[in-house]
């Protein structure tokens, strides 16, 4: 990868992860640009409209990841039982290696910025969709019809993000845990 | 009400608007003294601890309101079924007249500062029991066990978080009024 490219990469993925454990508005562009080990120049150079955009930025970056992990459990898994348990599993695990400082990569940013940052709106609404989009797909796959399909998956990934947050306050991947087992079972064919 | 009461009581009430509405790192102690009106020393005499005590105090008032809240639909509505309903519905009014800027009324607090702060992540966790518990007792007096009550009560809870987050995003009441619908049948006894 050309350097210019790494540079804004660099960036991006330290502010996804500074984000996600401290919040938006308590992480600063100079703790951004430090940790990322990114050049002085190249933070105003990729983002010269600044936080907000690099907000926007680290929103579509985390939610594509989180995709991808969405799409690699589909294609491990037959049905979406065991889809829903893998991914709560996942996540429970997920949450414990970074001593429950990690959670949902978008929640904390979207709430501390939205509705009055259009560009983090915007961003966290396309990952949402996508993530909603592969889920259905999943329960498609079991025969639901696509209405079915996307309530199911907008019951999976809004229970999820709201253990995500219990499993903040308790420092504890339980909820996440129970929520699996509460999802198989209420969206059982 | 005395008067030192009423200034401890607009200073917490002003906190747990801000914090909810802007978040927790963006709002200054100085803004929050300001816009509540409360003399100036105050907010050292009330809060000693500073920011992460009035956090926490946020967090508590908070959610003792959405309690009462819950109390009340709990006492208007005769089965689980028209409570869901109720209480999704106005959530999705309560949003719709803050412009969405409203949400759930502890979980930026939570998710920007725990589990770090104790004393945040101690009062967050009281609030979710309580809600769970009376959210819970609608599904016992349904004739629900207790272990199955209380499954449908985090299912509730945490799908309700997630769909304010999603209308926080979309600017819309819509992810509000599915998730209660979607509720409603998954949870049909």
């Amino acid at each position: 990868m050309a350097n210019a490219a790494k540079h804004k990469e660099m960036l991006v993925e330290t502010a996804a992860t500074l984000f996600r454990r401290q919040g938006y508005a308590a992480t600063g562009l100079n703790e951004i640009l430090a940790t990322s080990g990114a050049p002085k120049g190249s933070l105003y150079y990729y983002f010269p409209k600044g936080k907000e955009a690099l907000g926007a930025a680290a929103v579509t970056l985390s939610g594509r990841a989180a995709s991808n992990t969405l799409l690699e459990i589909k294609a491990d898994t037959r049905n979406a039982g065991t889809f829903i348990s893998r991914y709560c599993e996942l996540l429970g695990q997920w949450m414990e290696a970074s001593d429950f400082r990690s959670g949902c990569p978008i929640a904390t940013v979207v709430l501390e910025t939205c509705p009055q940052s259009a560009l983090v709106r915007q961003a966290g609404q396309a990952v949402f969709s996508q993530w909603l989009e592969i889920v259905g797909e999943v329960f498609v796959r079991d025969g639901y019809t696509r209405q079915k399909a996307r309530s199911a998956a907008l019951l999976v990934i809004t229970s999820v993000e709201g253990a995500l947050i219990l499993a903040r306050t308790q420092a504890s991947s339980e909820p996440l845990g129970a929520i699996g087992k509460i999802l198989t079972t209420a969206l059982k064919p």
